[in-house]
């Protein structure tokens, strides 16, 4: 049994608090609304997040960020990748020993373009963390607090930590895997919002299966393409935490993205998507950052090139989709280049 | 403009006629009933396979081979795996010169294990033909028929022939790749039937979407570790013969293999799920082969292996997916050994 602190109470928190409850840990969740906690203390329920779902009664959720750190020497992180910094800002004011870090973030840190252990290693101190683990995969929150099964992989620099982890969550429902590559992990998480957003704009358009399966599959291409040039190994992408979680994106009405994309092939304007949207479209900032990207480094990306024009330049998605099924004629296996 | 011999009017025949006449080429195309053959050549369509789709008034539909075979240099063969053979044997007792043999069928032969091409090749002599290209792919007929976007691969173990097949399909709403790796190509199209079965039975049993992805991920993992051991190259798995065909074969309701899956996860037993589906299901008899083979040749198949169970040794769906989830614990990469 250990005593484990999990940042965010969203419904992927909330979630991973539920595995590590079932695997008898004793969690201590921090939330930032007094209603919410409230909500978890006594109605052992997150009705905001993950309505209709009994949690554990051991979690206890607080929103005094030093009392639900006291005493933990394992720290979750499950925040808004926009909020990162300002969190570990202040975590990093009331540790006085190290912790392991392990974050289940998906994004890239809009400006610095930083990955989300990246963030972590800039903002702690070495003499305040004992390492950095992420878990990534295949996995609606919804689903995990329902014990549906569940695959994910655990990813660090020290493969030690990474087991520490696997340990940690593994149960009859929850499986983990782990893997040494923490760059390609982290970008297959990330990087797969973009072909969100296109297989969203496909089904806005009217096309079929055929079309949402010939992006995923050229788009996980172009996303690996990147992701070597950036130090991954290229099998990551075969995994869950790459192939796995894009189908679960893409696949899924539900992503943020897929909808955005969605009511741009219906004909919306980028104003009236972000606006029926009520909030920030992860996949776009990323569009942005890897389209600028990967012209730095030449690397050919035609699927996040079109996109970029769609989403900054007014391109209209028909046009876009022709400008793919237009290009010259290929060999896939040159092509892939994994 | 080409005179091109399309046996097997089914829909998939179809839709690869409608593809070539857009293309300008003549298009002979073989049917067994007469009711069907006018239909296409009075109606200038194939109501039975693709209602409502009307066809190209060029394309010219016969119940006769020899006439069909007459004058033409390139023959695209799309019948059922199981019928293969016997029409081949007449195809050679027609053909006086040598064409190419193009193939869009997906499967293994019972009994032999042999792939499409290897039949051909088994049945027709070196003096008859020119050439074997397969072309595979995600590709629902339906969509191709209403020329949406789609995109498949020609694959050959002569490159120049693989892109004179590319050269004959490809256009704008039609994008075809090509790829060498003729093994890796027809064992694609044919192994993701065990993992669609697969993906039905989760949905059966009440599983979600994490789970799909899980089993899409893994099971690709596994059907790329047998089909490099058979010779193929792993990047063609990542591709549109191999990702791309099970992505969109294992989120249809519409495959056969999925729905014969779905039943068993809802509890039916073999011989009502045989009987509700009304012919056979490809894949079950795949699973049986690929169970033996991977034995055979020592491959690790967790997935191909409790499915057999389930069968053809009544093991419960269930118990099935507790098994995957209950296995020791597992590096992702070095597990993925691609």
């Amino acid at each position: 049994m250990k005593k484990i602190a999990v940042l965010g109470s969203g419904s992927w928190g909330t979630a991973l608090s539920i595995v590590l409850a079932d695997n008898k840990h004793q969690v201590h969740l921090w939330g930032r609304e007094k209603e919410q906690v409230d909500d978890i203390n006594l109605n052992h329920e997150n009705s905001r997040y993950l309505p209709g779902v009994k949690l554990p009664q051991s979690i206890k959720a607080d929103t005094d960020l030093t009392e639900v750190l006291t005493g933990v020497d394992t720290v979750v992180v499950v925040v808004p990748t926009s909020a990162i910094r300002e969190v570990l800002k202040k975590v990093k004011q009331i540790l006085t020993s190290p912790v392991l870090f392990i974050h289940a973030c998906k994004g890239i840190e809009p400006g610095t373009y930083l990955r989300v252990s990246e963030v972590i290693e800039d903002e702690i101190p070495v003499s305040l963390r004992s390492g950095v683990v992420v878990l990534s995969g295949p996995s609606h929150a919804e689903e995990v607090s329902l014990r549906q099964p569940t695959t994910v992989t655990s990813s660090s620099l020290d493969l030690r930590q990474a087991e520490y982890v696997q340990d940690l969550f593994m149960n009859q429902n929850f499986r983990v895997y782990t893997n040494p590559d923490l760059i390609g992990v982290e970008l297959g998480g990330s990087l797969k919002n973009i072909i969100a957003i296109c297989t969203g704009m496909t089904n806005g358009l009217g096309y079929g299966d055929n079309a949402k399966a010939a992006l995923m599959t050229r788009g996980l291409a172009e996303i690996a393409r990147l992701g070597i040039k950036l130090g991954a190994n290229p099998i990551t992408f075969a995994g869950l935490a790459g192939l796995g979680d894009l189908i679960v994106t893409c696949t899924s009405v539900h992503s943020r993205n897929w909808r955005a994309g969605n009511l741009l092939g219906r004909g919306k304007d980028m104003e009236t998507v972000l606006a029926e949207m009520g909030m920030a479209v992860e996949g776009i900032r990323t569009t942005k950052a890897v389209y600028q990207l990967s012209n730095e480094l030449n690397v050919e990306m035609p699927i996040t090139s079109v996109l970029f024009q769609v989403l900054f330049h007014e391109k209209s998605p028909h046009e876009a989709v022709a400008d793919l099924m237009g290009r010259v004629k290929k060999h896939e296996v040159e092509d892939l280049k994994l």
